[in-house]
């Protein structure tokens, strides 16, 4: 039997708290069900089961005949391990920030772990107490002279990019299937400690410079994520430097 | 004056087709407002202007009192460079397709040229003949089991994309002002012939593969986009191997 929902998101759950309008549930219904999401959760909605709710899932009905109701956001993300938020308004309290991009790859980096994304009611959102539940708050960027996105809206925006991550995710898996193999950490770490080695022996280093100088050329690797073949081409170079150095 | 949208998107249009339903409408002008957008076209809307209009637009109203209505999205797009149409069938026309992502990335890389982003009716999208208006295609991921997008949902995507697309350039443009300045082509290239000269005098190349070893080093450190210190260290540390090989 092929699948409803994609395989990688049977862990995530979408949740909205206080809903006013049924008409927004159905869309979200409709927005999860089109990027392969079907895990939803109500927190006392107005009104559901509701006829609008229904029109507006147009056909991700499944969803939301699935869908559980709560009384409260405790409730709802009590088994979950991560709890991320949805917030429009700037709050003063410095509580760690995801773009919807980044939400989207912390989620697909954490499988089998059990995951809320929560957005809260349509006019006034998540109370401080609820987004206190939550690790992360979630920020999608909008124009500052009209930033109030629709619910349903802002839960596509979320959905699209978690599709978008798993999709990438997807792809890497094939590409290493293909045997285009990026180098493990162990061998990129070797890497830096032959490299620090060699520059060492050649006293290229200023004295109490070389871990400045050291982080610089780890942080202009890390960029590329190097492949095995590569780390190979520049192990061999070190070594030749080595071979090639009067009295090392 | 504060401008309402962002200067980037003052030429770039979005173009419904044949829209059915009038709260369609207002909610794709409340998205766009979002994200910063103004340009909406209408091509034999329905209803329009229209009471469910104006209320799912939700304070985007500039943007439906500015809408232009015309008869044929060949008048639509006629002074537009460069026109983009959504199509969520796979059609067997080879046709050059681009996803959100990159449809946001290639309009960012116009500047100044006017831009069409066209969708279609909410049942039968595109026709074939208004299809071929367009220079590119666009298709949004979504579950093969259930792919119909939400008009309103789909140009919400595209949107955001734009957004993304617009605030990553602009970040670009700030850290070229701060100086973090990646280096120059001539630069990189003098870099790549002082490490071949280097490779040479150390004897390291396998006679007749020096070309394409030195080919696998550019490909490496050419997805590292270098930046001026940092080809000053490697530069550095190329003449200090230099220095310390006997008799070169």
């Amino acid at each position: 039997m092929i699948k409803l929902f994609s395989p990688e998101f049977d862990q995530v759950s979408i949740v909205l708290v206080g809903t006013t309008h049924p008409g927004n549930i159905g869309a979200v219904a409709r927005a999860m069900f089109n990027m392969g999401l079907g895990r939803l959760v109500l927190v006392q909605p107005a009104k559901f089961p509701h006829s609008e709710a229904t029109a507006r899932a147009s056909g991700a009905v499944q969803v939301l005949s699935d869908a559980i109701v709560v009384d409260d956001l405790a409730s709802a993300v009590q088994d979950c391990e991560f709890v991320i938020g949805a917030s429009a308004r700037d709050r003063n309290l410095p509580w760690p920030m995801l773009a919807p991009r980044s939400c989207a790859e912390k989620v697909l980096a954490m499988p089998g772990q059990k995951i809320a994304i929560v957005f809260g009611r349509e006019h006034s959102g998540l109370s401080n107490e609820e987004l206190a539940l939550c690790q992360y708050h979630l920020q999608i960027p909008t124009n500052p002279k009209f930033s109030s996105l629709n619910l349903a809206m802002a839960v596509q925006v979320v959905v699209y990019e978690l599709r978008m991550a798993m999709l990438a995710g997807r792809e890497d898996a094939e590409s290493d299937d293909e045997g285009l193999a990026l180098a493990k950490q162990s061998d990129v770490e070797g890497f830096y400690q032959h490299f620090e080695q060699v520059l060492t022996d050649m006293e290229f280093f200023t004295p109490g410079k070389e871990d400045i100088l050291m982080l610089r050329l780890k942080r202009l690797f890390a960029r590329t994520q190097l492949e095995t073949t590569e780390i190979n081409i520049l192990r061999g170079i070190l070594s030749a430097i080595e071979k090639k150095m009067p009295a090392l």
